[in-house]
């Protein structure tokens, strides 16, 4: 039975269209539910909605809740519709009136949204781990490949010398930025809506700030209304977060691709990193760079997803935010998976140094020579255009 | 087996990665692809690859796949990477020879190409036929709302009297015009992209036209190179179409949104289309329109994830290119569900033909006014300005 | 003076923020709103609102309003806000009482989508004249080079021969295909709205087929709220069709850049086409492609902005659709530049034969191996299995 | 002369295509460019490139060439492709040696990126400055029509009862998250980049720290390859803050159009803020809140086309990042205004507090029923179901 079901039945096709995938996804979330819950009910005993008694048999009940789905023992049904009425509807069954209780000074707008926040805020912790470890795997290659001399591209044409360490470091430093902006984000979502309701209030006395200090929020988010304003927002957020991490992963990717072209050949993958052709007995390709490289525009595209649906609509919730969800959980599987494979990728690279030597040539090192003249006092453009005649004489 | 497995192991991780979720994928496109393998077999013979007891084997145990697979008896493992590879060691097991035959004269890449063109004409069949279903659910209610006057709106402020059918009429003007969109696309995706191997063509002379004319394409795609290039520009074509005709119905859902809102009424949804709302009791919800307002950004998204995904790489194919295909197939779902509830909501919509009466006031009747002056022979400019004055002065 | 000024003064910064810079970018519309009023001035003469006299002398001042502008004699204000008030102002002034009768039976709303689908058609023209300039270009450059071996590329490596006539081929093809999108367009965009006022139709019986005639459209736009609708939709569908040539040209730049790369170098550019560095003094550039590379994603944000600021809005006009006219205005002058350049660029493309020849080597010609085996009747699973021996060996 | 020319001029076609209007955009470079170069100066005379009169010389000429540009003397023409070679030129021309030795040590890409980012920051204080201001006359608002009830909505149906400052505040707390994205951008893009040349550092012993503090950067950016990687990064991380905040206008101008439309009327924007309609003498529309309304889009689709453009390239620079600055210069221009007006509007917002007190009816204080028997001890989904069997029954 749905929270709010009266004495009409949806229509089939309706309630298979409006829920579609949801109650699947709702798995991701259903242990967050639970802990709101559990702070919730202490909050409502606290407030002396409910009694002692009522307060520990919802949290035992609660807690049996996440035992029984993390054993696959608790499914949520598409009648259903979400986690939050499938545990609803166990509570009353299994307690009675504490089970009617539970939902009193909330509405289901800022359950869901308690529970998607602690999700979203567990998840930024485990790319953070990722992006850690990550840069523990950069720092350690970048010792390994100090030194070894590669050409520098500007125009996807050979530009000046750098070298493999610097490559490494570079994505290094892009992850230290990412990081940074993580905590920021996981400073703007870690407000409790708890206690906002349907973004006007409850018409009760309730203590926000307990539930947020219970949940480890950082703090309440005060204005109801911002608080379902942001709905969308603090998603879109999240999704730029995610698509500037694989931004760093689509530039690394788009480099090994090419810089293990045979011809240029700086780079090796492993053999077992590659894979073959159908049809061309000699190929072997970078498939895992290319699909890293795609997932930066999936990720993309899920951003762009949220920051468009969200638009051009009034204030308070609207059915369309459902469908916010989906697109953050897929941004975030592939970004946590493509994070995992940088580094088992860096993890694996090796350089063929002789390679990269015969690269170093003329050309590469026209700048420097350039500079040898500056040194000698001669003015950067006049060095320059001798250096520039002497190439263009050459050809 | 992969298909182009030599005495290398791929990384388990990496080929987690890489084939994702594709395999699964797959199974809307094995029908497709024993089809387009028939086919192809059938050439085989034709130019002397196989003899004809060999085409025969091929072509019943192609059949046997797909009926196995239509009962759930055929299954796609990860290990196989995709339909293709599974239906190839499927043939060799069970032929020999003639397995290890199949696939002469082709790359995986123009048999993926192929599958999924067969698979995206299916489905342009199957948004045609419910374009017109709902073009004819449109032409009825357009009957039976004949002549109901509402006000027509501009800058969401009224602006003149309009009729029901005409607003009905409206989104079926536009299906129209939409089924012209799907027409050229139809004739751009039926191009036989069969026998341009991995893009560079076969070593061998082979009969395209035969293939194409067996797979029911208008004509077999010449240039080998354009065949791959085609890749993602005519998932984008595709994806151009289904976001075309989602615009028109979220434009359907934000008028029936506002235009059923308490205050409005014009229109009514039954209550079995409509939901609550877990705190307030009052609450009758349009969630089926909003879901299907929402939709239009899912598959506008998706358009957008294609289309930045193929840019900015050269020639040929990439294996970025395989994330096209969720992106397609779920558009296609997409389109079809929404379209499908379009025909259900608008099938099962009423009009409170008197609050639309009441709705017909002065303001909406001004530039009726302005009209009939005009006929009087008072120059518009002046007739309006005269008005205009009236209504400036009444307030 | 606005046209629906009253005795309100419009507050300075709203007004300039409303009105933006589509004053200016009206002077792209002049011409066509005169045209469009001439062809509306002869239907109210037909239908008996303006006498012989007003009608003539009506045409007469708008062809000099057209004589004026070109000569940058007739300049639209920012206090007329378009270029439709600052017409019907001249009109006025010089005419009286029939430049007050100009705007009977029709709004601003339709007399802008009017001069707007006369401009895009016009533009369309334009497209498609530089299409044929460059698909010649690309025939005669394909005879030129006709048989030239260079390897065909997958996953940015080698890997089978194919030829640069094959190459300028797919390009010429690609067009080809576009060119039956532009043509669908051209037949969506040709549908006249003049006559159907704001979206609500005119209260006036009026001739609409007549004044489409005499456009030039292929036929009335019947329903006035669908018109509405399809401002933005037809904008989107233009927007596909430039982005869609824009994208067969990021392709081709993607290709000119890489493979004119010292190393591949299979391509030369004019040193006239080439731009140096500031630093370093060897450097020869592919500016001109990338920028074309680039506009890809310029024009493809365009199609965006279109698609997703249309969206989640009633039916009827908004003044957000205002803001359309820059982004299809910007995106026509970037695709028939970029056009006019890759037009220049592949006429002015020379082939290092030489270059080309070095690199069909073993690699690319193993496929070629594998069918030498076949034809010789050794199944091609097997054939391929002993050449990608060979190669895993020879390693 | 370019700073690269050879012996070669470069293809007038080419050259229009390539520069664009990016000399015209650089006007609002040309003055941090100076700024950078004085920087730069100081630091050549601290490593011994400089003599302390070079140095002075060229700082006195910088600074004139500051003020000629202010007072629309100086020039940067098509010929110099961007502000940095104008002023290149100008000092050779003027100084001679000294102005030949002023590129020593950098290259137009780090050039480039540091005189963009001292404009950014520039831009990014404006902004700040902007939401200062917005915030305080938010303030006052609030202050002003505090307590005034007005129905809160959820699914564009009225909902629960809210007041009008909790609806102004909403918009206040938007702003103060936006405050701290805002700081962390400012944080993030306050590196200098100077000195790092193309992205291959320069072959000289430098002190990069020197200008970084000179002009005021948090530090300058030590790794070269990510400098120029973040190129691109930087310009979306700016843009995804103005589409935040162009998010939190677009909700405001939402909810301003709807509750002043006829029929809700709780807002009234003043006279001179609205707009007429050239056929409906009645109407009064809001054209400054759609015109901001639909400017979220615009901004939105020059993230997006960063975000795109930026992708599927190896390490470097490539000319196709040019094309970002138009795209951040626009949004920049956009939001501010787009403030500004918010500021404007919302310090003239008027409440029609009798129509709000009407529309406060049995429906918007259903919930509050619930909790009237909630506080008697009926649990919650009890309490739910009773009042909803009442308005079940009242209809």
């Amino acid at each position: 039975m749905k929270l709010w079901k009266k004495n009409i039945h949806l229509d089939e096709k309706i309630e298979n269209y409006t829920v579609g995938t949801d109650y699947l996804l709702d798995n991701k979330l259903l242990k967050y539910d639970c802990l709101a819950s559990i702070a919730h009910a202490k909050m409502l005993h606290k407030i002396n909605i409910l009694t002692e008694d009522e307060k520990n048999s919802l949290i035992a009940e609660l807690e049996t809740i996440i035992r029984l789905h993390e054993k696959g023992e608790f499914n949520i049904q598409k009648s259903d519709e979400d986690c939050h009425t499938a545990i609803e509807n166990h509570l009353t069954e299994k307690l009675g009136e504490a089970g009617k209780k539970i939902h009193t000074a909330r509405s289901r707008n800022d359950q869901v949204l308690t529970a998607l926040r602690l999700y979203y805020l567990d998840n930024l912790d485990r790319i953070q781990s990722q992006i850690h470890q990550f840069q523990k795997t950069l720092k350690q290659k970048s010792r390994v490949f100090d030194g070894i001399k590669i050409p520098g591209f500007t125009h996807t044409r050979k530009a000046m010398v750098t070298s493999v360490d610097v490559w490494v470091t570079a994505f290094r430093d892009a992850m230290t930025d990412n990081l940074k902006f993580l905590k920021y984000v996981k400073k703007i979502v870690s407000q409790s809506p708890l206690g906002t309701g349907a973004g006007y209030g409850i018409p009760l006395k309730t203590d926000r700030q307990f539930t947020s200090d219970l949940l480890g929020f950082q703090k309440p988010q005060k204005n109801p209304i911002y608080t379902q304003n942001s709905r969308g927002k603090f998603e879109a957020l999240v999704l730029s977060l995610l698509s500037t991490i694989m931004f760093d992963l689509n530039k690394m990717a788009s480099d090994l691709i090419l810089f293990s072209m045979p011809g240029l050949d700086f780079f090796k993958l492993p053999d077992e990193f590659t894979t073959g052709s159908s049809i061309m007995p000699q190929k072997k390709n970078p498939d895992v760079m290319e699909i890293m490289r795609g997932n930066y525009h999936k990720v993309l595209s899920l951003e762009m997803r949220v920051k468009s649906m969200m638009s051009n609509l009034i204030m308070g919730y609207h059915r369309d935010f459902q469908l916010f969800k989906e697109a953050v959980m897929e941004a975030f599987d592939v970004t946590c998976d493509s994070l995992n494979i940088a580094d088992h990728v860096m993890g694996s690279l090796s350089v063929n140094q002789d390679v990269c030597e015969q690269h170093i040539d003329d050309e590469v090192c026209a700048t420097e020579k350039v500079y040898r003249l500056v040194e000698k006092g001669i003015p950067f453009r006049d060095a320059y255009r001798t250096i520039a005649e002497e190439f263009h004489r050459g050809k």
